[in-house]
């Protein structure tokens, strides 16, 4: 579902760190809509906001949000950006989020998306409408096919699809947005240290001597965990993506067309381009 | 199946690394039945086999090995021990492992047990008999029930079943072998790296304040792929299995009783009652 681009009041952005949250933001403008952008301290770079509307909360600082969303007349949301769990030192509670809290901690006892989806129910409950980032951008999320200049030979794609089918195998553990299938064999599976952290293994693994596989074979697939709901937690790509893939040795990137994010996909192709790596959006529902 | 204690020829031992080839060779010799360890060049500190008849072999001397295995009348093998995948460098081949090599590079390019039931076939095909440790060594697996003083409480308890029937849904991949999960979340899975590296990652995560569970939370479950032959690769636990795991901030360490290699028990358990972790043997097909 695409979102109209004319609605009243800007969008509000709930910004976690990455290059996400601005790249969402450029994609709303380019349609038409005004943003305002909610910085969580801690996790934001000052830079990545700076050329939107913006303010700063803290995580715990339900309150203060209300109150400034409701004053810039937000009534849409989207939750957006990398949102490492903060150390208790981050967080900053307010009353509102004090009442909030036995919600809150609950939330936080499941996995990330269960995170993502309590606090996008507290927000729902108290009259916001929380929309997925495909839906107000759809344009940044990846298509189908390859995007830049490589293409998966036949033993990549059979890599590909035995990393999606492991995937979905894993998703009903709440688990596996991303796993590296080399030759029909699974290198590294993703759970709570990130999809970069597992490309890092996969390097020093390889530098170790303990892949047994040459240079430029196996792919790191990446796709949203089935039952998930899909606005609070695509997964997502960007040239950072690319880049620790190729440092790992990989082939490629594949993830699911129309339900990955892509973070900056110019400087993206051109990381794939430049060091031989291909990424891959399969359409969803394709085929193993 | 037991394998009878009197048999004639010693028990050849091909022996990886650490502290499992000379529990296996004394459980062995316990029962009454000589010993001949093939110990891997590279893989293997020459501490632990020096109580042992044993002699040298390199990875891809398999012409050596038959010629030495022959003359000390060594029908009967098992393999046991670490088989980090060795760099091209530690290999050194001869004719027979020449002629055995299409195979080898088969064995090679699946997954960790292709490899050893690689290797275990070609064995079988020049006449040897492959046990598995399980077999020649039954007092070396893990026992049904808690070792040590400390047991899984009915949270922890919800934990391994959760570990356990995820492992089972990742077999038909050929991997995972172990898990963490702490409150019901999947906060690591091991594949290429081993259980070692795994719970390093997870007592990285839980100092970067990205584990969000307090200290005594989470457990580690190991279990047996389901398809592989369990002579080949029978998962293993040791003393530093537990302190990982209590480095980590876990609360116990799960196996399949008569499914894993108990190396150093007392040791293993000193460490658990020390930590106060839990060590478990869930009974084989147990009810989830």
């Amino acid at each position: 579902m695409t979102i109209a681009a004319t609605q009243d009041g800007p969008l509000g952005i709930i910004c976690g760190g990455g290059a996400i949250p601005p790249a969402v933001a450029a994609a709303v403008m380019r349609r038409g809509r005004r943003v305002m952008l909610f910085a969580l301290r801690g996790f934001v770079d000052a830079q990545a906001v700076a050329a939107y509307p913006h303010c700063w909360i803290a995580v715990g600082q339900f309150g203060r949000f209300r109150r400034l969303a409701r004053a810039e007349g937000c009534r849409d949301l989207v939750l957006v950006g990398g949102l490492v769990r903060p150390s208790i030192r981050q967080v900053r509670l307010d009353w509102a989020t004090l009442v909030a809290m036995p919600r809150i901690i609950r939330a936080f006892r499941g996995g990330d998306d269960h995170l993502l989806t309590g606090i996008g129910r507290i927000l729902e409950a108290d009259g916001f409408r929380v929309l997925g980032a495909h839906e107000v951008a759809p344009d940044i999320t990846a298509p189908s096919g390859p995007l830049g200049r490589h293409r998966p030979d036949a033993e990549a794609m059979s890599d590909i699809a035995r990393g999606f089918e492991m995937l979905a195998a894993m998703s009903p553990f709440d688990v596996g947005q991303a796993a590296v299938i080399g030759k029909g064999r699974v290198l590294a599976v993703e759970a709570a240290e990130g999809t970069d952290a597992m490309l890092r293994r996969v390097a020093a693994l390889r530098e170790a001597g303990r892949i047994g596989l040459p240079r430029g074979v196996g792919v790191v697939v990446k796709a949203p965990k089935q039952r998930q709901d899909r606005r609070f937690d695509l997964p997502s790509i960007g040239p950072d993506t690319v880049l620790h893939a190729a440092h790992a040795g990989l082939a490629g990137v594949a993830v699911v067309a129309g339900g990955t994010i892509v973070a900056e996909p110019q400087r993206l192709v051109e990381a794939a381009d430049s060091n031989g790596l291909f990424v891959f959006g399969r359409a969803d529902g394709e085929a193993n």
